[in-house]
C-alpha cells in the first residue's frame, strides 16, 4: 500500500546566521530524505501557507506530499499529524453517483453513500445528454449546465459523507473518479460531440491528474484530482476500473469480464494481453425496456420461477415490498422460467394454448401479454405484465450479449470452456441468477462456479488508485496492453447475432444443459 | 541552445475506427518521439483549446513545449509555426525595472526597455517598503500594494516591448525573473518580514516555476514563469544571474565579482567553487547618502578630474546636460581628485589652506564643502557642494567595500593578485573608473585590465535562462555549490573596516601605484 497522499514527519534544524536557507527550501530539503533525494514542487498559491505553517509549528511537524505520476508534490503542512487523511473514491455513473471516503492512512473504508445523477433533467440516457451538450442557454451551454450539476452531485456526496466522519469537504486531500467516457467528458467540461460520432473519439482519454481547484471542486484545494482514463468512447475509466478490480491482468488463466451499463462491455485477456470490446446490449436489462421495466430498487421483482407442471409463479421483490415493476435480473428468471415451462417457444412467442399459460396470458396491444403479478397483488394499483414486444427486446439483447462474448473469444481464438473465471460487473452482477441467463443463451454454458459478481467495480477500482501505487502502475500498463475491436462494424458480430436470436440458441449444442423444447 | 519553450512540428496520422485514441492523447503521442518517449503534461485549463486547435488544423501543425524542471509541459497548438516566439527577461531592480524580448526560437534580443519601480512611492529604499508591507489599508495589506505595483510595471513593461515587436502581450510564453530577495518576495507576494530581521530568513529561495495565469499576470495563461533563485536575504536572485553572466563558474582561474546596489554582493570563486557575502557598502555610491547625490542619469556629473597643480576641475555630466547633482562614479572620481590634489588629506578631511582648493571651500554647517559647481553653472539653480559630511559618508563606504574584498578573499586564502579577474556588474561597473576607486582603497591595487564591466548581468542572466539550458543546469549546480559568509557578525572583518578607514589605507604597501600624501 501506498497512497496518493503521504505524510511525512519533519523535523528540520531550525534558520540561523549561519544556515540562512528559505524556509520553504529548508522544507523540502529535510523532506527529500523521504523522497529519494527529490525535492518536492510546491505550487505557487501553497508558498505561502505550507511556509507559514512549518515556521508557526517551530520547523517541525507533519508535511503532505502528492504523489503526482511526474514527481512528489507538497501541499500542506500540519503542526500535529492528523489521526485520518482522506481521499475520494467516485463512481460517476449516468443514472447514480456513487462515492467512498478511504482514509488514506490506513486503507480503511470510511463510508459510502449514493446520490441520484442530478444531470438526469437533462436526459437519463448519454446520447441525449451529449446532443443537450451542444444547447445555447442564455450564456451558458447544455455542456456548463451538465457540469454543474455533476459537480452539484459530487458536493453534496462530498458533504454528506465528510459530516458522517466529523470531518470538512476542505479536507479531502484526493479525488479519484470513474465513469464511462461521457460522464468524464462531462465532468471535465470537454465537448463531448465527436464521443457519438464515427469514428467516435474522446478529446481526452487520460487527462494528467490536477488540482481541486482548478475544476472549482469544493475539496482541499491541491486535492488531486485523478481520473480513470478511456480507452475510447465507448471503453471508459469504469472498465478499467473493473480490470483492476477483477485482476484481469494479473492473471495467468485467461478471463473474462462483463459489465452491463448503457452498453455491454466485454474484456477477455490475463497478463499477458487484454482484448475488449462494447455493443449496445444494455437497454433491457437497466429497465429501459421492457413496459413494467425498472431498476433494481425497493419493489422491483429481482428474482421469479414459474413451477414447470403447475406454472404457478413465485417472485421475490428487492426489500420485500409489494411489487412495483421488473429490474433486469427479474425479466431474465422470467424469460427462462417461461421457455422451461413451455409457455413461450425457442424464438420467444407465446403458445397461447399451453395449459401452464392458463388464466395468465391476456389481450395486450396487437398481441399478448403474461400477468406477471395481478392488480390486487400489485403495488402500483394495475397488473405487473410482460408483453410479447418485451421479451422481443429481451431476445435482442440476449443475442447481442452472447454474440459479443462470441466474438471477441473468437478473436483470440480462446473456447468459452477455456475461461478460468467470468466476471460481472455492477447491478447487473449483483442480481442475475447465471443459470437463468444461461437458460436464456444469454451467457455460455458453463459450471456456475466461474461466474463471479464484482460488485461496483467502478467505484472499487478508484479505490484502489487512492491507496495502491501498484494499482495505479497496472493502469498505465492496462492503457498500453489493451487491444479495442470495434463490433459497430463487425461482420462476424452480425452474423452471430443472427444465430443467438433463439432460446438458447439454433444450436443447442452449444447449451447442453438445457432443455430444447421446439 | 535550448529554450525554456520550444516548438515541435506534428503530422499525426488522423482518428478512425480502427484507432480511436482521443484528440489530446493522439497529440501527446505523436510528441513524445520528440522528448525521449515521455509524454507532456497537459494543464487542466489547456486540455480543450489545445484538442480543439490540434483537431481543427487536421490534427497537423506545431505544438508548444515548455520545458519544466520536472518535465515537459504542452501548452499550446498552432496550425502554422509562428515566426518568433517570445519570452521576457527581466531584471526587477528597486529604483527600476529593466526588461528584454527575446526571440525563443533564434535566441535574438529583440527589444529591451526599463520604467521606474511603481513602488517607489512607498519607498525608495527597500527596509521602508518591507515595513510599509506590514501595513494594513483597508482591505489590503501594504503588501498587496507593492505586489499591484510591481505587476503594473512588469505589464507596462511587457505592452510596450510586445507593441514594439507587434505581438500582444498573451503571446509572451515565458517570463524569466530576477532581482533582490526582498523585490522577489514583493513580485511573489510572500511575506517580507523575516527578511530584514536576524537571522534575515527569506520565505523561499526558490520558488519552483509556475503558470502566469496563477500570478495574474497577463501573459500567456501557461507562460512559464521562472525565478532567479536566491540563497539568503542579502544574496539575491540578481546576484546568481550575474555569475552566469560573468561566468565565474565555469572558469579554471579563480575570479571575482562585485555587485554594487543596496548592498554591495561580492562572489570568488570559479568552477570548483563559490564564495560569497554581501555588506552595506552601497548607498554612497547609489546616490543616497551625498547631499547632492543623484542616480546615473542625464545631468549627473559622471566623471571628473581635478588639475593636481592648479586645482582646476574639469568634469563631464551624462548626456551633456548641465550638472543636477553627481552620482556615485562622479563620487569616486571627486574624492580621489581632491585627495591627489592634496585638498584632502588621508582621512578625508580637507585641508582648508592648500592652494588648488583655493576659492572653493566655502561654510558647510559645522564644517566646510567644497563647490563642484557655481550657482550660475548649475542646472538647478544653487551650487554643486561635497560637504566633509558627504566625505565622511563615502569614506565608510569604501573602508566597507575593501574590507568585504579583503574579508573574502582571506577566507579562502586567495590574494588579490591572484585573482584572474574582477567584474563589476552593473551602473556601477559601468560608470566607474577603477582607477579612481584604486586611489581611493575602495578596489584592489590591480592592473586595470584585471577589472571588466559586466552591464546589466541581472538581466542578461535572465536572458540567458530563457534560451540556454545549459544556464539552467548551472544555475543549480550554483545554488549548490555558493557558500554564502555572513559578515554582520564576522570579527575579522570589523578590525579590517578600521584599518580602511584613511586613504588609500593604514597599510600603503598594499596601494603602491597610489601616492602617500600624509
Amino acid at each position: 500500500m501506498q497512497s496518493l497522499v503521504q505524510l511525512y514527519d519533519i523535523e528540520a534544524t531550525p534558520p540561523s546566521l549561519g544556515d540562512n536557507t528559505g524556509d520553504l527550501d529548508r522544507l523540502k530539503k529535510a523532506l527529500s530524505r523521504y523522497l529519494e533525494d527529490r525535492k518536492p514542487v510546491v505550487p505557487f498559491h501553497r508558498i505561502a501557507p505550507v511556509a507559514e505553517a512549518f515556521r508557526n509549528s517551530g520547523f517541525k511537524g507533519c508535511a503532505a506530499v502528492i504523489h503526482y505520476p511526474d514527481g512528489p508534490r507538497l501541499v500542506d503542512f500540519f503542526a500535529r499529524a492528523p489521526e485520518i487523511l482522506v481521499g475520494m473514491a467516485l463512481d460517476l455513473g449516468t443514472t447514480h453517483l456513487e462515492a467512498s471516503l478511504v482514509d488514506l492512512l490506513s486503507g480503511r473504508i470510511l463510508e459510502r453513500d449514493t446520490v441520484e445523477n442530478g444531470q438526469l433533467e437533462f436526459g437519463t440516457d448519454i446520447l441525449t445528454r451529449i446532443h443537450f451538450a451542444a444547447n445555447k442557454i442564455g450564456k451558458q451551454t447544455g455542456l456548463d449546465l451538465l457540469h454543474d450539476r455533476v459537480l452539484a452531485s459530487i458536493h453534496s456526496l462530498a458533504a454528506g459523507l465528510t459530516g458522517k466522519v466529523g470531518i470538512e469537504p476542505g479536507q479531502i486531500m484526493a479525488l479519484c473518479v470513474s465513469g464511462n467516457t461521457s460522464m468524464a467528458h462531462f465532468f471535465l467540461k470537454q465537448n463531448p460531440y465527436h464521443l457519438c460520432r464515427e469514428p467516435y473519439i474522446p478529446v481526452v482519454n487520460g487527462p494528467d491528474p490536477f488540482a481541486a481547484s482548478e475544476l472549482d471542486l469544493k475539496l482541499h484545494p491541491e486535492a488531486v484530482v485523478w481520473i480513470m482514463p478511456s480507452i475510447g468512447s465507448y471503453f471508459g475509466g469504469d472498465l478499467i476500473s473493473g480490470i483492476l478490480a477483477s485482476g484481469l491482468d494479473r492473471q495467468e488463466e485467461t478471463s473474462m469480464l462483463i459489465d452491463v451499463g448503457t452498453n455491454a462491455e466485454v474484456v477477455v485477456g490475463n497478463r499477458d494481453w487484454l482484448i475488449a470490446c462494447a455493443g449496445a446490449a444494455g437497454p433491457a436489462l437497466e429497465g429501459g425496456v421492457a413496459r413494467m421495466g425498472m431498476r433494481a430498487e425497493p419493489g422491483a421483482i429481482e428474482h421469479c420461477a414459474i413451477d414447470t407442471e403447475s406454472g404457478r409463479i413465485e417472485y421475490q421483490t428487492i426489500g420485500g415490498k409489494p411489487a412495483r415493476g421488473i429490474c433486469g435480473s427479474g425479466v431474465i428468471d422470467l424469460v427462462a422460467g417461461l421457455y422451461l415451462a413451455r409457455i413461450i417457444d425457442i424464438r420467444g412467442k407465446f403458445r397461447p394454448r399451453q395449459p401452464q399459460a392458463a388464466g395468465r396470458l391476456v389481450p395486450h396491444g396487437d398481441g399478448l401479454a403474461y400477468v406477471v403479478v395481478s392488480a390486487e397483488e400489485s403495488g402500483v394499483g394495475e397488473a405487473i405484465l410482460l408483453s410479447q414486444l418485451d421479451i422481443d427486446a429481451l431476445m435482442r439483447c440476449k443475442a447481442a450479449m452472447y454474440s459479443i462474448l462470441a466474438t471477441i473469444t473468437n478473436q483470440v481464438g480462446v473456447a468459452f470452456h477455456d475461461l478460468h473465471r467470468i466476471y460481472v460487473a455492477g447491478a447487473f452482477g449483483k442480481h442475475i441468477s447465471p443459470r437463468q441467463a444461461i437458460v436464456l443463451g444469454m451467457l455460455p454454458d458453463l459450471p456456475l462456479e466461474v461466474y463471479r459478481p464484482l460488485g461496483n467495480s467502478s467505484l472499487a477500482g478508484a479505490e484502489l488508485m487512492l491507496t495502491d501505487a501498484s494499482a495505479r502502475a497496472r493502469c498505465k500498463e492496462v492503457m498500453a496492453k489493451v487491444t479495442y475491436v470495434e463490433l459497430n462494424v463487425n461482420q462476424e458480430f452480425m452474423i452471430r447475432f443472427s444465430g443467438s436470436r433463439f432460446i438458447p440458441h439454433t444450436d443447442h449444442t452449444l447449451f447442453p444443459s438445457v432443455p430444447f423444447y421446439n
